[in-house]
């Protein structure tokens, strides 16, 4: 079934492991152990249950649980072990790094503290470490083929949203809208899910927001939530029918192959009023200048900094990323593997960004109980720029409605 | 908008908490404070960030970081603070509990090594415990409301079901099938997500595998997986083509107001082969004598026991729960707001069960490399036996194609 199941190439996942063994040395970590799934498939290629470990000099061992089959076959690690339980990996180590390391790393931003005792358990002369910061600054920066996977990505949002277009009707709710979205995209490729990594946020394609919805704030650390369907679902697209001449504003994230991209764009039945238009055009002169900064070496907050000042400039300040009281402090979020992988275009964020990185950049304006305006792009950071990821029009998308 | 968003019963929700209070007494726990959003939605009547801070005996509060508005709104709690930051919540516990707890329980099943120790820093003086085992224990038994919207979003998997049947076409990809049940879901009420407790284990909606699909085990602890749409994504429904008389088993769970019913039933393009037929009665005739043993005090053992035992009168023990080598070791699961609430219908499951306690049992066979044959329903235990809260035909679901 190779045709409909690409593999990820064998020699993207050995380059990762050698990028992540240089990075262990220069931070004088010995080893580490990775445990969470899309960390694991990183360096691995695969999602099936396994662990991986890398010794900052030595080779790499994948210990595959379930299903080991499919496990080694679409493993990217020449080192593979078959195992029946996570007791049976000190013993492995052992067996292939000679000894147990002194410091491990692991992922002590995501691993239950119940998990985490288990491995100390395991490991009683270890001295476990926080290993994540330096594997999510290594999943920052992407690869030639995570970009190539990208934009393919964005080719398949850029076909959604056509799609979306031609087939929105006045009175249609937010959530069924969303939900002929979602049957195009998944066609297309769309894998469904918006993977994020955190115990508490969660993420999903469906942010159609219509009118007064996009008035509305949430829980989620975004200038706007959306009404959603329940108290148990407080974002995203509501029952709430769709209205001519509202402004409607679509976010809506595309995996393929585990990789994401996430756009926004502004949807209309009839003719939207100028005076949204012109708010329209405001944020996306803002998305273009924090765009024609960005460069690697400059750092998340220079970028943020840009915005606001072109907010400023714009006339739109009270608005921009948030009603009064209630605004956020980023603009852009690094996306891939995540939806939360880094960098951060935040008010706070002091990395410099590198060559390859990938984030996606969303200025968003506010007018509480009344609407949603925003423009959203996926980009990467390349020599002295940016590439698009998302190669859609920036227009009004007009439905006949 | 209160016709489209129905809040929580607030009597509902204090219910919760009085029972908590009570098993906090039994176990002699001080205080509990919740943090992972499902926990925080069940004890609240929300998923607007917030924590619950619930003592064995004194009143509870409700610490609410964003929104606060909403979060206000649709709480049930009847003390409610605004807070900015966690950092705030011991200085609140403080002033309503009049002290801060000797022991205070916490999620160690899900609280990652990271978060824990900021709470181990803010309660210097606190002893910190697990209190998750004590909580999806109450959480395991519904009250009359949760029953009534499980059932409710059962009706709403009838529909889905009967719409597939009518849509599905021969050569349709088993994902564009899925992503038109999604559709019809979608305008349904169905919520998108199926939540689960878990580090590394997702759940979705769209598990459609149709003939050898039927056949691949994945990652997941089921007897089977699917191919899925590429290694980052391998379960579920693939870009395989659906033919012709092979089984197709469709197991599609719908959340509505967070809570999640989980079914699944064959469909069949044109006649399915005798064989096949005679399987699917097979397995029918394991669930039923399993919800016919079904009642309250009885083990999900003893349950587990009784399907392998009719398993193996009907014949079909070599296919039952996996292919040979790679059979999992229970044949349901609880469910409600997460996917695997307790109680388990497993090998090793020794808990009685009550009345109240709804699960999803879903005896199944592989056919590796062939396909797969099931059944799967939602069902509550009531004070002599159970009700189906999935109340779909067990007939194969045949569609014209």
């Amino acid at each position: 079934m190779n045709t409909i199941y690409h593999l990820v190439p064998k020699e993207e996942v050995r380059a990762r492991v050698r990028r992540l063994q240089k990075a262990l040395r220069r931070e004088g970590v010995e080893a580490a152990l990775f445990v969470q799934k899309m960390d694991v498939f990183y360096l691995t290629g695969t999602l099936q249950r396994s662990y991986i470990f890398v010794p900052a000099a030595g080779e790499p061992v994948h210990l595959i649980k379930k299903d080991v089959a499919r496990g080694a076959r679409e493993s990217g690690i020449d080192r593979k072990v078959a195992i029946r339980s996570r007791k049976e990996v000190p013993g492995h180590i052992r067996r292939s790094y000679g000894k147990l390391p002194r410091t491990l790393g692991l992922e002590a931003d995501v691993l239950p503290v119940r998990e985490w005792r288990v491995w100390e358990d395991l490991f009683p002369g270890s001295r476990l470490v926080d290993a994540s910061a330096l594997l999510m600054g290594l999943r920052s920066v992407k690869s030639p083929y995570e970009i190539a996977v990208m934009a393919r990505a964005g080719k398949v949002a850029r076909e959604v949203y056509e799609y979306g277009r031609k087939i929105l009707r006045e009175g249609m709710t937010e959530i069924a809208f969303a939900g002929e979205m979602m049957a195009k995209a998944f066609a297309l490729g769309h894998e469904g899910l918006l993977r994020m990594r955190s115990l508490n946020d969660e993420s999903y394609s469906w942010h159609i927001l219509s009118g007064k919805s996009g008035g509305i704030v949430s829980y989620i650390n975004a200038p706007m939530g959306g009404l959603g369907l329940s108290p148990a679902f407080p974002v995203g697209a509501s029952r709430k029918p769709i209205r001519a001449r509202e402004p409607i504003m679509v976010d809506f994230g595309i995996c393929l192959r585990g990789y994401q991209v996430d756009e926004t764009r502004m949807f209309c039945i009839g003719t939207m009023p100028k005076r949204y238009r012109d708010l329209y055009r405001a944020i996306i002169r803002v998305q273009h200048a924090i765009l024609e900064a960005t460069r690697p070496g400059i750092r998340g907050k220079d970028l943020f900094e840009i915005g606001l000042e072109t907010a400023e400039r714009e006339g739109i300040s009270d608005i921009y990323l948030g009603p009064p009281g209630n605004k956020v402090s980023f603009v852009g979020h690094g996306i891939g593997l995540e939806i939360n992988d880094p960098p951060f275009i935040a008010k706070r964020d002091e990395t410099p960004l590198s060559e390859g990185m990938t984030f996606a950049l969303e200025p968003k304006l506010v007018l509480k109980d009344e609407a949603a305006i925003g423009i959203e792009d996926t980009v990467v950071v390349t020599r002295d720029g940016i590439r698009r990821l998302t190669p859609m029009r920036q227009s009004i998308y007009h439905a006949a409605g």
